[in-house]
C-alpha cells in the first residue's frame, strides 16, 4: 500500500504567520545528514555536543545551550530556572508569556507575571521600576526577573543602548534579566549588530532563543548566558515536559541554522520583504500603517469590509477587532512577488470599497 | 560558509533504546513531501485534518487524535484531561508516568498517583481494586482514572482479555481508562490483532500512542477515543507546552506510519530481532533471561564484569544495579548481524569471565 | 509551673489594620461556650450544620457555606471551584488576589488573573469587556470568572446598581461572578441594606465572606450563592489545605456574628470611626484625603516627615511610597477618644512641620 | 437579639479521633488574656515574638517557628522549603502526606512523594535506600527529603536511636530530614526523653510540629531545627496560604502548651488512657489487637456487627473495611470512666454477639 499524503500547494504562501512557514532546505537537508545509525537519546549525542560550541560562537564561551520543543518551552523553563517558587516576573503586558501561552507561565511555572502598559510593547527602566517593590515582604510576589522579547510581539525593536539601561536598572535591583528571542534573528538582522552585542555584551543572563519561524521545523533553545542566574536547566527541561528524546534531530537543525550564516540571511529576507510590504501599502489611501516597521511584519487599520475580501485569497489575521487593525507578517520564504503581488489586491480592494462607498 | 555536520557513523547501532535510532526512510520522505508553501499553523493544516481519518481507521469513527511532543507530554496531557482537580491515577509502581518523567505529572498536572506494585509491570482487577476506594472522601485524592502500559516498561504484553477485564472493572467503579501506548505497535505486532481491539473495542478510554520510538523522528499522539472521557483537550495541550506551531511536519509523520502497514512493519521487525536475541543469548552459559520476551527488549542478568566489557562495544542500559539485571532494546533499523554480533559478543565476554573466575 | 504570658496593653489601638484588632467578647464568649466534649472534626458537627441556616438566612436558601482559615484560602478556593485548569479570572489590578497574596492563585490554583485599571479599585462593564475575549482560542486563557471586591482595598464601594450591572454584563458572555467580601459587612453597613441585595438578589455567585477583620479570631467562609457555578468544593478545601480539623470553633464564631446583628453593630461602629476621622482630618492643612471614605478606611497624603512622626506613636502604613499616601484602618474596637486623639496627634504633628518648613 | 447556640453535650466523648476533643482550659484562658487592644498582624506581634524562644528553649537556640492553620499546611510547607522544584520526598506508603492530604503535597507543592511499603508504618535505613537512588538523571525526581512521622499513623513510635539511624544514613545521602509531628508530644511521652532528643539532638532538620491534637483548638508549628536546610519559609508560608492575620492567638495557644509542661502532662495523659483501653479490651474474646501501642490509639479487629452496634453507642473509624480493623484514639479528655464504661460495652457486645452466633 503507498503513502499518499494528501495534496498541498507548494507554491501557495500569505502573510499570517512565520509559523506558516515551512523548513529551508539546508535545514532539511541538515536533518537528512543527521539521520542513520544509533545516537545517544535526551541530548548526549554529537550534535547537541557540538552545538554548543555553535552557541558559544554566538554567544561568548559561557553559553550553555538546552534545545526545547517550542517557544512556550523555552521560556516557561527559563523563568523557572531563574526564581524561586515565591519570585515574580515583570514583563509587558502585551507579552506572548503574558498573553498567548494560555496561562503556561502561572500553570506549569506556578509563576506571577508582573505586567506593565507599554508604549508599542518595549519595557523601560522606568517601567520596569513600577512593579520593582516589595522586596522582603511575604504578601508580595518577589520580583526577580525582567523579560523583555526582542524583537517585540508588535514588530517593534529594542535598541542595544535600550537593553542596556534595562539590564543595568534590573541588576542594580538585582533582577536578573530574560530575553525572549522567538524572533530574534529578525532583530540582529536589522539593528545590524552581532547576536551577543544586544544579550551577553549587555548583560542579559538567558534568551530564549527562536528557531522554528526562522525557517527550522521545531525547535527552540534556552541559551543561559550567565550560569549564576539558573539553577537546575537539565531537571526542569525534563519536568516540564520539553526533553526531546532523539535529540540530535533538534540540534542539527540548529547547527545548519546557526554555523553559518543562514540564520541572518532568513532574517535579513523577511525583514526585507516586511519593508517592501510597508513600502506598497503605505501610499494605498485609505491604509493606516500603525507602528514602526522594524523586524518582519506590519501592522495596519483597514477596512473592516476589504480585510474580508483580501483574507479570502491572503491568509493574515486581524490583531485587534476593535480598531480593525491587521497584521501582516513576512517569512524566510516570502517572495517579491508575494508582496507584490498582494499589495496589488489590496490596492484594488481599496479601490473598490471606496467606489462601493460612494455609490452607497 | 559551507556546513559541515559532526561526524557521526550511520552504520554504529546498540541495544540501548528505540530512541537511539533515527528516522525511517518513508517518514523522513514524507517530511521532504509536506514541505515547502505555507500551512495554517497550530493544527489547522491539510496534514492534520487528514490525520484524524487516519487515526480513525485504526480506532473506529469517534477517535480525535491531538499531536504532541513527546510521550511525557502525551500522558500529562491526557491525564489532566481526565481528570478534576482533585482526582488520582492508579497505575503500576513501575509505570512510566510514576517512575521516569522527574515528576511531571505531579507537578505540571497536579496529579496524585496511586501506585501497586505490580509482577512484571502489569495491573490486574485486583491490584486496582487495592487502590479503589474513599470516594466522597475529602482527605482522599479521589480516583478516577487507571493507567496502563501497553507493551510495559518491563517488555511484557497484557492479553486482550487482560486489558478487556482491568477496563470493565475500572468502568464498574466509575474509573475511566488510560493507555499509554509509547510502544503500543509493539504490542499489536505481537498479539497479531488490530490496534483497536486491545483499545477501542474493550473501551479503552484514551490512548497516548508513541510515534518516535516507532521510526518517527519527533511526535506522539494523544487519541481519545471516548469523548465522554476528556474535558478541554485542545487548551491543556496548549498551557501544557505541547502545540506545536508548525504542526504539519508531526502530523505528516503520523501519517506516513500508519496510513499504510509501515507501524507494523517496524514494530514486527523491533520484535524479531528481539526474539532472535533471546534465543541467541538464553543458552549461553551465565545469562539469565528474567522476563518473558512478549515486545522489543529483552532483560536478563548479568555478571558486572561482563555488562562492563560489553558496554564498551555496544551501548545498552544496566536496569537494576542491584541485582546486575540489564535491558537490550532493538528497534525498527536493528538487523540480523547486529543482533549476531551482539550474542557472539555476548559469549565471548562471558567465556572470558569465566576464565578469569577459573584463574582467579 | 504557672505560665505567664508575654505583656501586652490591651487599650493600644492605631490604625494600621483591621487585622491588628483582637476578638469581639460575644465571638470570644461562643468559642468558650462551643467548648468541651467531642464533635465530629472537619466540619460534621453540630455547629457547622447550624451554621448552614444562618448563611441561609443572609444568602437565601441556596446558599453553602465553607469555613476557611483565611482570605487567601477563601478566595483560591472559591475561584478553583469556578474554573476549569484553562479558564481565568479578570480583576482589577488593585485586587488584593492579584497583588497581596504572594502568588497563590497562581502558584496553588494555577490560576491566569486578567487584570485591568481601574479609578478607585472598582470594576466596571465596560472594564470587564477589555478582557472578555479570546474564547475558544487555545492560546489564551478562557475568561471564566469576574472578581470584585466589596468593598474594596481601597476603601470604596460598588453601589447595588453597579454590581447588578456587572453581573448581567459577565453572565451575559458567561461569565461568573466572585465577590471577595473580606469587608463585605462594611458594604452592606454603608450601604444600609441586607447582605443579599448585592450579592445574591443581582446574582453574584460566589462570596468570600470575611470574618476575621470584623472581630472574629480566625475565619472566612466560601459561600456558594449559585451551586451551578461551582465543582468539587469540599475536594478543593481540603487539598488546599484550608479544611480546619476542629471546624466547630470556625463555625461558631460566624455563628455568633451572623445569628444576630453583631456583624452589622461592628462595621456600622468601624464605618463611623473611618467618618470621624475623616471629619476631623479634612480640614487640616496639609492634608489630602484621596479618596472617598465609604467603609472603614481613610487614605490622605501625608508630609513624609510628618508620618514618621505619627507613625511613632500610632502604627498605621503607608500605602504609596511615591506619592506620600497613607492608610488608616478603623475596626470594631476603635473608639471616638482613639480617633480625637489621633486627630490631635496630626493637627499637632502638621503644625510642628509647617514651623519646621518656615524656620528652614 | 441574644444569640443561642446550637446544643451540644459538652459531656460527650468517644474514640474517633483526638481531633473530636475541643479546646484544653489552659490554652482557652491564654486565648482570653491575649485578647483586646491591637497588636501587629502577621507575626510580628509579642506573643509570636515570645514563641522563638519557647521553641528554643525545647529544641535548641537555632530553632525558628512558623505557626500555621494546620497539619497539612505544616507539612508542605515544610517541604516546599527543603526542596526544588525537580526535588523529592521519601516517606511511608502509610504516611499521611501520602494517603490523607487530597494530593496537597502534589497539587500545591508539585511534590514527588516516593513512596516505601512499610512495616507498622516506620521508615528504617534499608526501606529508605530503595528509593534513594538516581541523583543526577534528569528523568528521576531526585530524592532530597525523607520524611517520617513520630508518632506514626498507626500509633508507633520510632525509638531515639532508630531515628538517629535514618537521619545518619540520610545526610550521608545528602538528603534531609523531616519528621511530621502530628503527635509528637506522644511520642515525648512515651520515650520519657525530651522532644529535642529525637529530633534536634539526632540531628532532624525540620518538624511540622502539631498543637491542635495535643488540645489547642486551631494551630500546628513548622519548627526549622537546621536553617540551612530551608529556603523562603516566609515566603511559602503565605503563598501556601498558611499566613494567620491575627497569629497572636496561634502563637499564645502553643505559648500555653508549651511553656509550662501542658504539652506532657496532656499527651502523658492520652497515652495512658490507650494503654488503660488495651488492658481493658485484650483479653475480651474475639477482640485481636493489631499492633503496639505506643501512643494515643489503639488498633483492634472486631466482628463487623460488633462494631456497628458498638458505633451507634461511640464514634470511632474502621481503619481497613477488609479486615475489619478499628481505630480506637484517646485524647486529653479522655477519662477513665470513659475508657471502662467503653470497653465494658465491648465485652457486652461481643458477649451478645457470640450468643447470636451459637443461636444462628
Amino acid at each position: 500500500m503507498t503513502y499518499v499524503p494528501p495534496l498541498h500547494d507548494p507554491q501557495a504562501r500569505g502573510f499570517a504567520s512565520d509559523n506558516y512557514a515551512g523548513i529551508h532546505p539546508e535545514i532539511l537537508e541538515a536533518i537528512v545528514r543527521a539521520n542513520g545509525g544509533h545516537q545517544v537519546a535526551y541530548g548526549a549525542d554529537v550534535y547537541t555536543q557540538h552545538l554548543q560550541g555553535v552557541f558559544q560562537a554566538h554567544f561568548g564561551a559561557e553559553a550553555a545551550a538546552y534545545p526545547v520543543f517550542n517557544g512556550t518551552g523555552a521560556n516557561v523553563v527559563s523563568l523557572q530556572a531563574m526564581t524561586e517558587r515565591w519570585d515574580a516576573v515583570i514583563c509587558a503586558q502585551s507579552a506572548h508569556i503574558n498573553v498567548d501561552e494560555c496561562g503556561a507561565p502561572e500553570r506549569v511555572g506556578g509563576l506571577k507575571l508582573l505586567s506593565v502598559a507599554t508604549v508599542q510593547g518595549k519595557l523601560t527602566p522606568e517601567l520596569v521600576e513600577m512593579q520593582a517593590h516589595g522586596w522582603g515582604d511575604e504578601h508580595r510576589a518577589q520580583p526577580k526577573v525582567v523579560s523583555i522579547t526582542q524583537s517585540t510581539e508588535l514588530g517593534t525593536l529594542y535598541t542595544v543602548a535600550e537593553i542596556a539601561a534595562i539590564v543595568e536598572h534590573a541588576h542594580a535591583r538585582d533582577l536578573a534579566v530574560h530575553l525572549d528571542g522567538a524572533r530574534i534573528a529578525n532583530a540582529a538582522a536589522t539593528l545590524g549588530v552581532p547576536l551577543r552585542a544586544f544579550t551577553t555584551d549587555v548583560g542579559v543572563d538567558v534568551v530564549s532563543f527562536g528557531g522554528t519561524k526562522n525557517g527550522m521545523m521545531i525547535g527552540e533553545c534556552v541559551v543561559v548566558l550567565n550560569p549564576d542566574a539558573v539553577r537546575g536547566m537539565a531537571f526542569l527541561r525534563k519536568l516540564s515536559m520539553q526533553l526531546a528524546s532523539k535529540m540530535r534531530f533538534l540540534s542539527v537543525q540548529f547547527d545548519a541554522l546557526l554555523s553559518g550564516d543562514l540564520w541572518l540571511r532568513n532574517a535579513r529576507h523577511a525583514n526585507a520583504m516586511a519593508l517592501r510590504l510597508q513600502a506598497a501599502v503605505r501610499d494605498v489611501q485609505g491604509v493606516e500603517v500603525q507602528r514602526p516597521v522594524e523586524a518582519n511584519s506590519v501592522f495596519a487599520i483597514l477596512p473592516a469590509d476589504v480585510t474580508e475580501h483580501l483574507q479570502a485569497r491572503y491568509p493574515f489575521y486581524v490583531w485587534d477587532q476593535q480598531t480593525g487593525e491587521v497584521r501582516w507578517m513576512t517569512s524566510f520564504d516570502t517572495t517579491e512577488a508575494d508582496v507584490d503581488g498582494f499589495a496589488a489586491s489590496l490596492a484594488g480592494e481599496m479601490t473598490s470599497a471606496l467606489s462601493r462607498r460612494q455609490a452607497g
